[in-house]
């Protein structure tokens, strides 16, 4: 993934921020009924994939509906978890930039190399 | 949630590839496996929220357990959001904007306020 | 609940058993494929109650659309976990029941009484 | 799988039953908690099928970790589905029956065998 657009994070999350404004949505968006809506939204991501075998799955291509699809469904995970964030007024960048530091002392490069087992 | 850290959504991605490549994870993560890790961290997420009443999930506070936990939950969510759209090479954030114009005209202001009705 | 129907469980999984084979369906049903497809009705079954307060979910009646439609979906999960007990050729009641007595030693009474703090 | 355990699926009903009332749990398990912890639970099912391979997932025996592992969590989302039955006081066995009613005529043997084109 490249980011090959204009605008930042930061828009996106003003642009959401002014979307749930306009239509009063804050009232339902407490931070439990957002953790149900994204968990709703990833599977119907998962479903894009459910009967495809690995190899399919990593073959789908841009043109085709199942990528156009996985490309909404993407999109729809994103934005519940930009409105989790923005609920509970959190740095997504910051906590996935600290968890990789975490994750790097838990998995060494010498022990996981090629293997999964360890691979919670 | 306003982005205080240093660092772009970008640098995020390239430090995940480069985590990845280190440990020769790619052969692990088709699409359609990914999508399998993200809803597992998305039940993870909802756990956190799972006995609490809304009211409850809307007051947890930044020094609580439950706040620290959450924040690791999330990253782990877009962690694994970031390597599906980098497995499919996908660009998020345009993805999601285009999303949300698709959303603007299916939930037109005037008949969407403070009304969950059409809301799926 | 209270089962007003006639045949047994063990019917009911002989049923799911010739539907599957009838369709040559087995070469699908994987246990992994089998949990995405569970984990994916589940999905199905949250949306129903999304939006709902906790007092609403509890107020669905039968007559009405929802209540239908969270038997349908609730059917879907209890079709897919019947599936993967049979893949894994597994006694579900004597897994429920033994994980029950595991359940009765975790939560004494005494100390789980109107209490989610230590329910997990 | 066959049901060689003695006992019913209306006599489970009624152990979780009592389980629950002894606990006075009730007053948590509205429907739309139970379905957040039903998928919950089923992300724990998931979990254990992960990183392996279809085939892997296939080869798993009943002395194995994994195996006992995936009795526990199958066992955790059928209480959690008995449950949701219980509260919306719903036959789950006559809406199972009935679903696959509907599903043999939305999935006729002519068509959908050996197919996975149909089968959402």
């Amino acid at each position: 993934m490249t980011i090959r657009s204009n605008g930042t994070l930061q828009d996106l999350i003003e642009t959401i921020r002014g979307f749930d404004e306009a239509r009063d949505w804050g009232k339902f968006h407490s931070p439990k009924n957002l953790a149900i809506a994204l968990i709703i939204e990833a599977g119907e991501l998962l479903e894009v994939f459910r009967w495809m075998t690995d190899e399919e799955s990593r073959s789908i291509r841009p043109e085709s509906d199942d990528y156009q699809h996985s490309a909404e469904e993407l999109a729809d995970v994103f934005i519940q978890l930009l409105r989790i964030a923005n609920a509970l007024d959190l740095d997504l960048l910051e906590s996935a930039r600290s968890k990789i530091r975490v994750d790097e002392a838990h998995y060494p490069v010498s022990s996981s190399r090629g293997n999964a087992k360890k691979y919670k």
